[in-house]
């Protein structure tokens, strides 16, 4: 009999944040595949668990293509044995994190599957840095962008709230396009490193400064918040409005 | 002493949704404070767990200022008895919530508070009904609007995909609108109803046709989905591409 998939979404690395839903699943599970992004602290606590745990993320001997078609090929192959496989996703699996394409070869293939979403970085990193992503008279939108398209930058979010994933490498770029297209130099930036993490930090800056904070400073996975609501949620953090 | 005030995200709904943190937060409270939003099935987990809990939703007598005022001096009140206030609010606590400014009267009385995020409903519901908000080839970016500031709608989003709260009454019009702009009147649609819940409905149609469907059809709290992504969600949930 064939197994069962469950592409699972990990929240943003506290192990605290995964949902009620994806700690019965993962109880549950024969074998979790996880990739880096999942983090050490649920890592560990997989471990602790005594979960079989198979890790799927980067490598020095593949590719990104390679990698996402042994990662495919190895769901399909422990369903096929009849296992519940967990395929543990940083954040939520369908936002930038290529669980479409996961879906797409489970279908192809005949397994059964269910979708269980997680708390994305998109959202949770900024709310644990107590950034509100929208306030009454500051934003009333979210446009959310990689580092790794720039042309995806466009007039229209100039006014709300812009939250980059991937953009570390492509900081002072991404700034200086949004300046180009009439953004303030002044808007505030906060850069969170290790978000949810117990080493979390924020870095604050406005599109001038923030490239070289950032540059110098931040090692670790962070995503990018730009906008007016970045200035309250220093207030917020520093409890002085 | 003064007790403490937790701003926590429920999520879109289902009690499984919750994270490991926000059950912990919310078996510490003495007290807790939610809205319609946080829906049926967690206020019937709260009442089955014996919590004292407080419902400062909409009602009939109160308009949205005043509502938010009593809310906020309600916190601060509790909190001055020394209690462990959990204030538990739908989907994530600072997006599209309020949260902001509850927090910013928390920090005037100088009350103690914490900031918990949860799953919103701007991801995991269009993640539950399995549509991947971005995918390779069909989206890279995603903008979040609201029904009340049509004038948010912009050029730049025209690619990605668009994600609309608090739209439902305004349907039509956004549709319109984005076609004004030069969206193409067959871009698909997607809303979703009651997400995360036992009486979960997805309603497809594109620019043109959903209006329609919408006014016929949907009653509940909805999410409103634009963009290629949807037409690959509804081969997910068909499970045939
Ligand atoms: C490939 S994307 C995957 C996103 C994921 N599916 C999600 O929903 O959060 C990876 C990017 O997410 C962001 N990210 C994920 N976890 C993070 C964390 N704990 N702190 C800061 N940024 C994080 C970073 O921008 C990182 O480059
Ligand atoms: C005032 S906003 C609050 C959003 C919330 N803070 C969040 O992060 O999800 C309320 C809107 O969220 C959306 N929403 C919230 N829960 C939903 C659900 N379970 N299903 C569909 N839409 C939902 C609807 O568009 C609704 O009008």
């Amino acid at each position: 009999m064939t197994g069962k998939v469950y592409i699972v979404g990990a929240g943003p690395g506290d192990p605290e944040l995964l949902t009620v839903k994806a700690l019965k699943v993962i109880e549950m599970a024969d074998v979790i595949l996880y990739d880096r992004l999942v983090g050490k602290s649920i890592e560990d606590m997989l471990k602790r668990m005594g979960k079989e745990i198979i890790y799927v993320g980067k490598n020095s001997y593949e590719n990104g293509a390679e990698r996402q078609r042994n990662i495919n090929e190895l769901m399909v192959k422990l369903a096929r044995e009849g296992k519940i496989v967990v395929r543990l996703k940083g954040g939520d699996p369908f936002v930038f994190g290529r669980g479409g394409e996961e879906v797409e070869y489970l279908i192809r293939n005949n397994i059964p599957f269910e979708v269980i979403p997680g708390l994305s970085s998109v959202i949770a990193v900024p709310t644990s840095a107590k950034i509100p992503l929208t306030h009454k008279g500051l934003s009333s939108t979210i446009f959310v962008i990689t580092g790794r398209n720039l042309e995806d930058i466009g007039k229209s979010a100039l006014n709300g709230t812009i939250v980059v994933l991937m953009g570390k490498e492509k900081i002072k770029e991404i700034c200086r396009r949004l300046i180009e297209l009439g953004k303030d130099p002044k808007t505030p930036v906060a850069v969170i490193e290790n978000g949810t993490l117990d080493n979390q930090r924020v870095y604050y800056g406005n599109l001038e400064t923030i490239g070289d904070i950032v540059e110098k400073n931040v090692k670790g996975v962070a995503l990018i918040v730009i906008g007016d609501v970045v200035e309250l949620g220093k207030k917020f953090n520093s409890r002085k409005l």
